[in-house]
């Protein structure tokens, strides 16, 4: 059954105010988890509302956690998140990566003591926004084996950027630097799925494509071996060693690991302000260039149609818009779960 | 039979003079063309010299140009090539970012009317050489099919960074965002093997293992389907959409393309000064923590060592420095074709 978009919102809303969040704060995450659902990338929406609500009650996150800059200079800044759910302590760090950007036409924002935050491209989307290419990436808990490992080393570490087109959806890219992202696999497990191999190896390093076995007894593989796991260590650079936030063993599992502890996620923003550069309608134009370009390429047998990133995501929102959300029955379970914990009234349906 | 890396670098000068390039740009394109022979990296070493110069003599690349900042803020500049070889150009452009990432702690540098730069990673590894993390994109001519399409859309469009490491050799990534560099089908094809399927598609789209289709008959794959094109559309994006560079089609192939015709490359260049973040030792320190957290990883059968990314490289140079360099016979034959054209003394061996 199709749920309304706002009342997906209010019900988040509510719900981080009731486990302590100021409206504000809450508003954030809400907006974030819902636009995020909206795309239809439900592995990084409302699904992990009851998980990150967990550690606010438990302390592990903080919810009265006031974001703030840490150090800067012209072009850059080092943001202390406070401990804060990682939607609010991002959202604070890009848009001080905007702010700066639009002084010195680039500029680069590091975060520490963030927690998961969720989607990358809800960060990349907010420059986007304001007319700038935004770029957001972070690290996380190792699931990811390196070229050699047999085990995880480093995290499944995203990055994402989002360019803004006139009268248009930003193209909007966010990938994990794994073949695939851990909660694909998780989704395989829950269907009781295969997987196909290539996705995951076993405790001796051998290919597995049975999803059970993750994450203890077996790790993901890196997007195209040795050229995902260099950029995932571009990403732990930028993301941690150079802001202070936990490296790569030293992040705790936001979702696994104990909700009373700080997880230390860093991440990552960078702003390039567009107008500082090339005059809007100049880049817009050459841009529309490259976009016909890729629009008008011959189309292999069975295609219809060549995508822009993002623009499956961007349809599939205003689908959800129109219509309602069709969440899978098992957010929707943890949904109504987490109202019972917090008492809340069931307002979905 | 092994060449001295001196001798190379020697030949490389002269030949590059006798074209016309004045002394100190003949050093830099040597440097960077025998530089990445050295890591071994012989599809963009001195195995494109001939051409090079064969576009100097044209007319397509001018021997006499003076790349120059087109237009600046506190944290960017745009460069005109002025037609430059590739290495000239954006050895300024890298230079320029290093300079404005000194006063703001990131610099972004857009390049255009250059030519097809070689290698990347010789242009990250600038930064990496001044305490700066550096970051080196290009476009190209399409060679790389985006996912729908059964023909070329993209260049094959490279991206490489390079952290410095206390002590040691930078970490360096350098990699094409296809599946495979062209220049790996080309080899193939030269040596009459198969390739793996997934490499090519063929001119109706369907996968292909036979090399010698390309570049007429057959197209890249991207790394990773949507993952490759995303990344690749940035690249474009930052190195030519926003630089004033052609786009995508519109860029000339250097080898295949009319010699007397500029190819319009553009590329970006980005350089993060980690001292202005971070002090030196404390940044030292916690990558060195990485470091030791990817080397000591349990290890999957039949691997002896964990290796970071460019280690092989940096010790395929210490090899070559030591002991000489084995170029392949297609290289020495084409630098012995070189020498003859520009009536040069063969000083090889």
């Amino acid at each position: 059954m199709a749920i309304q978009v706002s009342d997906l919102s209010s019900f988040c809303v509510t719900a981080l105010k009731a486990a302590g969040l100021n409206e504000r704060d809450a508003r954030t995450t809400a907006e974030a988890l819902v636009l995020t659902d909206t795309w239809g990338v439900h592995t990084h929406g409302t699904k992990n509302l009851r998980g990150y609500i967990r550690r606010i009650r438990e302390g592990g996150i903080h919810g009265k956690a006031q974001p703030h800059v840490d150090s800067e200079g012209l072009a850059w800044a080092i943001i202390d998140g406070d401990g804060a759910i990682g939607m609010v302590a991002s959202g604070f760090a890009m848009n001080v990566a905007i702010e700066k950007a639009r002084q010195t036409g680039i500029a680069y924002v590091g975060l520490h003591n963030s927690c998961h935050f969720g989607a990358a491209c809800v960060y990349a989307n907010l420059a986007a926004a304001r007319g700038m290419i935004g770029i957001a990436m972070s690290n996380d808990t190792p699931t990811v084996a390196v070229p050699g490992s047999r085990q995880a080393v480093l995290g499944s570490n995203p990055i994402s950027y989002a360019i803004p087109v006139e009268g248009s959806n930003a193209i909007l890219l966010d990938i994990a630097t794994s073949t695939v992202a851990g909660g694909k696999v998780f989704a395989a497990a829950a269907h009781q799925q295969k997987i196909p191999e290539g996705w995951l190896i076993d405790d001796l390093g051998a290919p597995t494509s049975n999803p059970a076995l993750f994450p203890d007894h077996a790790t993901l593989t890196p997007m195209s071996g040795h050229k995902g796991y260099g950029i995932a260590l571009l990403i732990e650079t930028l993301s941690a060693i150079l802001t202070g936030a936990a490296v790569m063993k030293n992040v705790l599992s936001w979702s696994f690991g104990d909700p009373k502890v700080p997880t230390n996620h860093g991440a990552a923003f960078i702003a390039i302000d567009i107008g500082a550069i090339m005059v809007s309608p100049l880049f817009q134009g050459r841009l529309q260039e490259a976009i016909d370009q890729l629009r008008n390429a011959p189309r292999a047998p069975g295609c219809d149609r060549i995508y822009l990133p993002g623009e499956k995501e961007w349809e599939h929102r205003k689908e959800s818009l129109t219509h309602g959300l069709e969440l899978p029955p098992e957010i929707i379970a943890s949904l109504h779960d987490l109202a019972k914990e917090l008492s809340l009234k069931w307002t979905l349906y």
